[in-house]
């Protein structure tokens, strides 16, 4: 990747707000950045990066075009055409994801290993996700459902309640989103199993680790399973009827990835006759959810529209990130921060 | 406190699993426990210290007191004639009470100080109380009573959501459960400050500290309030109409200590305009919470009829408690953990 010279013309091409534009237009007296957020989608909170498309006129279109057509790094993908970027955009190099996973958006517009880089903004979702994790887990395991149900019926009923402390958590996917995750559950003294693609060495916040194809010798001892993988070729479906089955009576199962990894169907079964403890999902396998899943009405599912990481801090680390790579850019010094592996598919 | 020899009669006065009366009697020579589970109240729970009254026949009440007689240490209070223990028990020294706070029971039953020692099992209920503060923490700081409404209505709403990391806490009661749970929110990147009785240096899991006196300094800070010290004359009432107002917008408030320390309601007053944004009580001023209470209805609370400590690991931690004082008991090396102290009132 060599850095073009004196000028590098950095388009945002999705909605960012105004004081973290300019942070990165000071960020380098070289940095030159386009930025027309009324020639993009309409967010619907500040972090939305897919928003509610617009209708441009020709005049608009041709404006957009030529943004496209001058720069050589883009801050998100272009939303009107993304499969045609390569040509649109002669000049470009890089282009900085706002999302951690970009590979089924890579697939779909058609971009393989070649001569642009892609950084995703995996990390930046990390605390959120692990967070939102957390809450579900912890509504389960602390019985907070029956507590919900007994105030409904103005119920006072003391009896024994179940902890977190002292269970075993398998979190397949051991990136940022599962480690921290597993931070997080060893604060509340809950051990953890990270499964990772290939060997690595154990090191903390796992107590273990083991590889993706020796997960059926991990599920029974697995009071929680998490899903922090990226969907790849080999991730869909790796969670279906018999790793279910496997995990022990009462399992709680979290889904932060994506929803093809896990059978729903199986899932929802599993949660209607109590034989599994409750589902925490921040991701289906369509989004919305379609209307006949059972996943609506199934018992003990804590369900999340793919919203779990849209806080009001992600612009604002997804910057830091950005301008941590624009810094490494502008000094050939690769490679930058979370490249994405075209071969692994994350 | 002198030891009387060579042995010491240890009266279990409340249900114990069989394994851990084991484990008392065998933890030394010199013990002799004396357990008699059919004459206690039957307990709801494994770790239920309350249960539910017996009606004991002549010849067992007779028993039960020939039991408290020759007592000189006992585990839990007399059930039946709390009142008379010190005529009831000429020979006892020490009583290890199995809740964390004392003060309103030795009150009633009316010990003051003298030749008793009673300690406390404070520290013993820190973990699972600290785990339910979180859960509701995270339930109202992480939306969840949106999502689970969505679901309920079958509504799929991408939106911003709200996250726990930045909010700071003002811990009100820095012993053992206020601890804890100022160590779990450090986990989630939240800051808080402990409140104290009297001056104390600032440690972890403390930011800063502070005492009794100046919380009202510190109310327009705390996004997030939580009650986990004793009721004491100084403690009723203390988080009254005024200390709510002085929260900020969306503040939540949890209760961990005991029901009159705070004003419910002004509380559900405050939830019900949404000026708070949640409460999460595992105690309240009368238990069962009484019928008319506003907060069966108020918006956003979540509520645990004193259940929270109620795990099963709760005995096992007791025993473990009772066992470490035992052996200084025997070896006369005082003072014995978690003294109750009858000037403070905990």
């Amino acid at each position: 990747m060599t850095v073009p010279d004196p000028c590098v013309e950095v388009l945002v091409a999705s909605y960012l707000e105004p004081d973290l534009v300019e942070r990165v237009a000071r960020s380098d007296p070289r940095i030159r950045v386009s930025y027309a957020p009324e020639l993009l989608p309409r967010p619907r909170w500040p972090s939305d990066h897919v928003g509610i498309p617009r209708d441009l006129t020709a005049d608009e279109h041709d404006r957009w075009t030529s943004m496209l057509h001058t720069a050589d790094v883009m801050f998100d993908f272009d939303w009107r055409r993304p499969e045609r970027t390569l040509e649109q955009s002669p000049n470009l190099r890089w282009i900085q994801a706002t999302s951690a996973g970009a590979g089924q958006l890579l697939e779909k517009i058609g971009l393989s290993s070649g001569p642009l880089t892609v950084t995703t903004a995996a990390g930046v979702h990390a605390d959120p996700l692990a967070e939102f994790a957390l809450a579900g887990i912890l509504h389960f395991a602390r019985g907070l459902p029956r507590l919900i149900a007994d105030r409904h019926h103005r119920t006072w009923r003391k009896q024994e309640t179940t902890e977190l402390a002292g269970r075993h958590a398998l979190i397949v996917g051991a990136g940022k989103i599962g480690s921290r995750t597993a931070e997080l559950l060893r604060c509340f003294s809950v051990t953890s199993t990270g499964v990772a693609r290939s060997p690595r060495p154990t090191d903390p916040p796992f107590d273990t680790t083991t590889t993706t194809d020796r997960i059926a010798e991990h599920l029974p001892t697995a009071d929680i399973l998490v899903i922090s993988c990226a969907l790849t070729d080999r991730t869909r479906g790796l969670i279906g009827r018999p790793e279910l089955a496997a995990l022990p009576d009462g399992a709680l199962v979290v889904n932060l990835g994506r929803g093809p990894i896990l059978d729903e169907d199986a899932l929802a079964e599993a949660l209607s006759t109590r034989r599994l403890g409750g589902a925490v999902l921040d991701v289906t396998s369509t989004e919305p959810l379609r209307a006949d899943s059972p996943l609506w009405t199934a018992e003990n599912v804590l369900l999340s529209p793919h919203s779990a990481a849209n806080v009001p801090s992600e612009n604002g680390k997804i910057v830091d990130l950005f301008l941590e790579n624009l810094g490494r850019y502008l000094s050939g010094d690769t490679p930058l921060i979370n490249e994405f592996d075209f071969d692994a598919g994350y």
